[in-house]
């Protein structure tokens, strides 16, 4: 049965429906868009397995075209979005196009910013791909390219007209971005709701080998978890920001190693174990708990230390540029306990390089 | 005595100063910027007139820099937008930094849409030092650049927190983008205020030797109606897009012609009289409104007639892909009488060939 999740937004609500094989349902696009155009944006990966089937979707009611990008973080820039507007150009389409994002985060970031800025905003749907995008990335209406300087800096909050989540799109995923993903995951559980923790921990096995109810447990409790944080803050100026917990690291490994070297839910899962680390330095977070998050990432296949040639000075420049921080202090994520996060941002220098260093095999 | 008027937008409403000398006045713009950051970005051209004193206006209680871009349309590009990302990363401005648009219509434009951009949106001001800017561009929240293929392709709504119109910077302003300016101006009269039309035959010699008291009455004017238009339709649903009169044609001319060879007020104004010639066709407007109309251009020193060389299918080409069209019709702002506009997608093919065609010298 499809589960349908609704994200609350007044005007600018929309729905998020998970189940298996929603890609064989012809009809379940046709209210999410108003105009006759539609161009699906996908990536060079993706493509061979999915797009005819989405095309075929809108074929007999839609103008359907397609763009093909290259497939990975580094192709995230203004330069290849810009290859989404010269495809919107070239095809002639209008103010009633609808952009479809079908993909991992990266196409679903593009394709959103896409929208948000093609004459000023069109309409666009999310088909996510991936674990990944399937928990995060294509519910909450942050969009978006890199700058080499740092992740996400360009963009908009930009929300869709309906997230399909087709979780048989999963069988084509490769293991290393299963994992990417289970970090996501993971990190609801660490930031709010301790229960759901104990549940990974428990059917981690069940999530790594597919197990498909397993899989659709996971998704619909971390959309539930994201759909009411947004709801309750769309623009990041409160608790939207837990959200980030292990990203601030993340994002620095993301950026130092250069984009696409390491998969974003990698640097997120070691981020978190240093986050956690953090929390455990400041006196929060006790010894155990600590633990129970460097082994779930390190049983979910992730990786639980930074890149080992990375040192304090390079995350420090790196997190002082970080869009969460206010003024010049670096704005946190921190836990007081597996399922209770705060934001602080006066963490001392101290305690923030030992908490780096702490962090090698 | 400083004129202020109201951009009535609920939670995003701001006001517009309109006074000569305005720049002399430190603490205007305190009230609106909330961090400590402040950016301005400018163009080589303004940058030698006025740079140090805005500098001087914000150096006492902000850390301030500054961006200058080359002057000219065929800047307004993601190139150059990127220009402005490179600036604010390279030089570690946060979320709580504001944007300054010190300049023209495309410094406007590229400022606002960076503004919308940057970490997913920032505050900016808009200090506009053109007569275009100041009658239009400045105003609305319409912010954007241009693709190869289209005018304002790509863009965002975004309201400023204020907007700043010294009129003393008109001064350094070259005949030719008076003129320019004069088209938008001219406009208002055409489509809303017969009345204000009327002023402006009578009035046009002291508007072109820079006369003070009725440049500041045109503007004041200009502002009233656009600010009236905006707070009735901010995202163009309706009657927002009769100030796009002559913009159908004068978007296709300054495409076709490449960005910067035309000013955009010139490309306006004969796109003004080739509406007017196409109302006149229809048998909705008079020949003697029609000729009044080129007329006023003509005295204000604006083009009245298309590019000799462009013919009617390059100016379908274009129209086809402007982003008002809806659908494949092209949609046009004409006039009823002078002071009466209506929107129109019911053009046909031979009207449409038989206007463009008559505007030759």
């Amino acid at each position: 049965m499809t589960t349908q999740l609704t994200v609350s937004l007044g005007s600018r609500s929309y729905p998020i429906f998970i189940d298996e094989s929603l890609l064989d349902t012809k009809s379940i696009f046709d209210k999410y868009i108003s105009g006759q155009q539609v161009l699906i944006i996908t990536n060079e990966t993706i493509a061979p397995h999915y797009l005819e089937t989405v095309i075929s979707l809108f074929s007999s009611k839609f103008k359907v075209s397609s763009c093909v990008l290259p497939d990975g973080e580094e192709y995230k820039t203004l330069t290849y979005l810009n290859k989404i507007f010269d495809a919107l150009l070239e095809g002639r389409f209008n103010r009633s196009v609808t952009l479809v994002a079908l993909g991992g985060g990266v196409i679903g970031d593009m394709t959103g910013f896409a929208a948000a800025s093609y004459q000023r905003g069109v309409n666009f749907i999310q088909i996510p791909t991936t674990l990944l995008s399937q928990v995060d990335s294509s519910v909450g209406g942050k969009t978006g390219v890199n700058h080499p300087l740092g992740k996400n800096m360009i963009g908009a909050f930009y929300q869709p007209k309906c997230v399909v989540i087709d979780t048989a799109t999963l069988s084509t995923l490769p293991d290393k971005e299963l994992s990417a993903g289970l970090a996501e995951v993971i990190k609801y559980g660490a930031i709010c709701d301790a229960g759901f923790f104990g549940w990974l921990e428990e059917n981690m096995s069940a999530l790594l080998r597919r197990d498909s109810q397993a899989l659709t447990y996971a998704i619909k409790t971390s959309c539930e978890k994201k759909a009411d944080i947004v709801a309750q803050d769309e623009k990041e100026s409160g608790i939207r920001a837990t959200l980030n917990f292990g990203h601030t690291f993340g994002h620095a490994i993301e950026a130092h190693m250069g984009y696409g070297k390491w998969l974003h839910g990698e640097a997120v899962a070691a981020g978190m174990c240093m986050a956690a680390e953090l929390s455990f330095i400041l006196g929060w977070l006790s010894e155990s708990e600590k633990q129970r998050i460097k082994q779930l990432c390190k049983k979910a296949g992730l990786p639980v230390h930074k890149p080992s040639h990375m040192k304090a000075d390079d995350f420090i420049r790196y997190m002082q540029s970080d869009k969460k921080n206010v003024s010049s202090e670096i704005r946190f994520v921190l836990l007081k306990n597996i399922g209770e996060s705060v934001l602080f941002d006066g963490v001392d220098d101290a305690s923030l390089r030992l908490a780096i260093e702490r962090s090698q095999e």
